[in-house]
């Protein structure tokens, strides 16, 4: 099902990194459902994390470990969230933590923990302990893909993406994999993202370069950016190119690696759109020509969160009455209707106030038939822009949410 | 398919109120779809309207006659909004209420156009012209509910309802009708209430009244009370009980007359929750101890809202991991996630921050299989309360939404 998305077929290597993926049974037979990212020693870490106040286990464990420690290895779960489970679940996080520090001679809080799954399940700690040395086995340097496998829940693709490029004094790599497909809408499910690049980068620089990252991309696939208990975005730095060490926001290398890095983010982000949950269209929501880039986003997911708009692309049907009444309910303050002009790709529907007297459905038809198109609303009031990217809501989005577990 | 829902079959007429209603074939064949009420002179009303920026061309229209002159005439069609349709919608509400005008004699300011239907197809004006005079002959003080089917749009089953009530010096009777199927989410159609009774009420005693009950009814099936692009609820207080006329809210009579129209606007209000499109359950979602009334009801439509809980709820599924993420991303200050507590009727699943030791996947199923239940949650941390209904969300929701128009 999902949306013009292939399987990726070329995940570049990161020097200092290597993966390694284990069948564990966690709740899925016969597939990994593991996977051990092994980072050399002196590698940077920079992580965001969900912002739900019932965060998962995993998440208080992998915080508090990365302000402890350098980590070298992160362990992620699929099948099984590790939330819910009260401090039970800190105690199976951080036993699992244990067994890969025991294995690796390293410090416990070196290690961060992540798991995708069901909520409220015990975590079968036994059952990662035995998977544990199987992926600690399995490391590799182009383990990437089969990570990327190991971590999907109801994903039907794998999702990486990978970008070189040259900087004075070298050339550095940035590989990504991700795994959620429950972003029609924020709430929906875990997504979680793992980036490495073999550039040198200091931590403060490396922070930076992942917020600004994550701003553009999975922030903006996502009402808040914060809303599953167990969302994590993790970008590595192994300083393994060779390449001058990244040291301030000045650096002429930052703003390379700055974009490489969105790029892989944006392409994940992208992804998992495209792999959403019953997903038929992928759709963008531009909002430009506000006041704030704060409104723009504020029509632009109140469009993209619409039952009814949704329900209309799914059909394919430009019941563009109700675009304009998520326009209108979004909220702004003294919007002067009479301004807002809306477009399917570039098809004019909106405008004074009212249906665009050139349109004629059989031109809206024919944008929203496609599967990807883009809605357009200029609001007539600013010079600012924003844009969201989401898809339809279909009879399988249904069936997948409602028989995820029956 | 509504839940607990039947046809109304004993609707009070109510003294000073006529109801005609014809089939003027706006949208749809062989069926009424327009309806006018009549109220005798010196009847006083009080309205609440949607706060939507794309208001449609009756909602503008309706205010401005509202301010002017005492109603005597409301006008309500089905199957076209006349939204989205700029200044020519306009001119075409004001036609329909001149056609009415001019037949009965009276103000044109004293007619009040409500629309409901497809946005932003050009209004009929034709066939209302047609029909109006029909419905105007067929004006009978017992056309409640017959007035009550033709302004239905997508709802299943016609809604009404009828208080009759004693007061000092008399007694008085309050019948209102409603329609809206699309209220599983606030953004999904029009609701529209028209109410009267035969007290006789000051207006700004009868607007209180109003407000007062619409906030406790209307507002707690919908997030914003505001959001389609036509919303209405009406008020007509005729005076024909010639009972002693309400004249401030000490007056014996506010607090009976209040609790009167509250209860009609809830049982209106669940009405259209249980006829909500695809619903197969009717959920109540009750907040307690919070800091504020707000943030209880935050918490609430966080739930209500959530597409993951509301198929877990069409599943019949306890996956409570959805409620207990959905209280976590409402975004409340400092939430202490030790002291919530939730229930499903009245099994515990969470508390101490996970699980309940007491709970079993049998007790959470049992109840999410009934057709009515309670998402109970209380937040350990005030003595406020306040309570949201909604439904789940199901094949026929999709269904019903991507073939409205096709």
């Amino acid at each position: 099902m999902a949306v013009g998305l292939k399987e990726p077929t070329a995940l570049l290597p990161v020097g200092g990194v290597r993966l390694g993926a284990a069948a564990a049974g966690i709740r899925y037979q016969g597939r990994d459902d593991l996977v051990l990212m092994e980072l050399q020693a002196g590698t940077g870490c920079a992580a965001v994390f969900t912002r739900n106040a019932f965060c998962a286990a995993p998440v208080t464990v992998a915080r508090l470990h990365l302000a402890a420690a350098a980590p070298r290895y992160l362990l992620i779960n699929s099948g099984n969230a590790n939330a819910g489970t009260g401090d039970e679940g800190i105690a199976s996080a951080i036993a699992c933590c244990r067994e890969v520090s025991a294995l690796a001679d390293c410090d416990i809080r070196a290690v961060l923990p992540f798991s995708t799954g069901v909520i409220g399940e015990p975590l079968p700690v036994h059952r990662l302990r035995e998977g544990i040395p199987k992926a600690m086995h399995a490391l590799a340097p182009d383990g990437w893909l089969r990570a990327a496998r190991a971590i999907m829940t109801t994903d039907t693709v794998p999702k990486g993406a990978s970008r070189r490029t040259s900087v004075r004094g070298g050339a550095f790599t940035v590989t990504g994999i991700a795994k959620g497909a429950g972003m029609i809408r924020p709430d929906m499910a875990t997504m979680l993202a793992f980036l490495a690049t073999d550039a040198g980068v200091t931590p403060p620089v490396l922070d930076r370069c992942l917020a600004s990252a994550v701003e553009s991309s999975f922030n903006r696939i996502s009402v808040d950016g914060d809303t599953s208990t167990n969302d994590a975005c993790v970008l590595v730095a192994t300083g393994a190119s060779g390449a001058p060490a990244i040291e301030s926001l000045d650096h002429p290398g930052y703003e390379t690696l700055r974009k490489a890095v969105a790029a892989v983010c944006t392409e994940l982000a992208h992804a998992i759109v495209r792999d959403g949950e019953g997903a038929t269209r992928f759709i963008t929501v531009e909002v430009s020509e506000g006041a704030t880039t704060e409104e723009c986003l504020q029509v632009a997911y109140t469009i993209a969160h619409s039952p009814l708009v949704k329900t209309a692309c799914f059909a394919g049907d430009p019941n563009w009455g109700r675009i304009l009444a998520a326009v209108g309910r979004a909220s702004l303050d003294s919007l002067d209707i009479e301004r807002v002009r809306i477009h399917l790709d570039d098809v004019c529907i909106v405008e004074d106030g009212g249906r665009s007297p050139g349109y004629a459905e059989e031109l809206g038809r024919g944008v929203m038939k496609q599967p990807e198109f883009a809605i357009r609303v200029a609001l007539g009031r600013g010079q600012e822009h924003a844009s969201v990217w989401t898809t339809d809501l279909s009879y399988d989005y249904v069936r997948i949410n409602a028989e995820y577990r029956s």
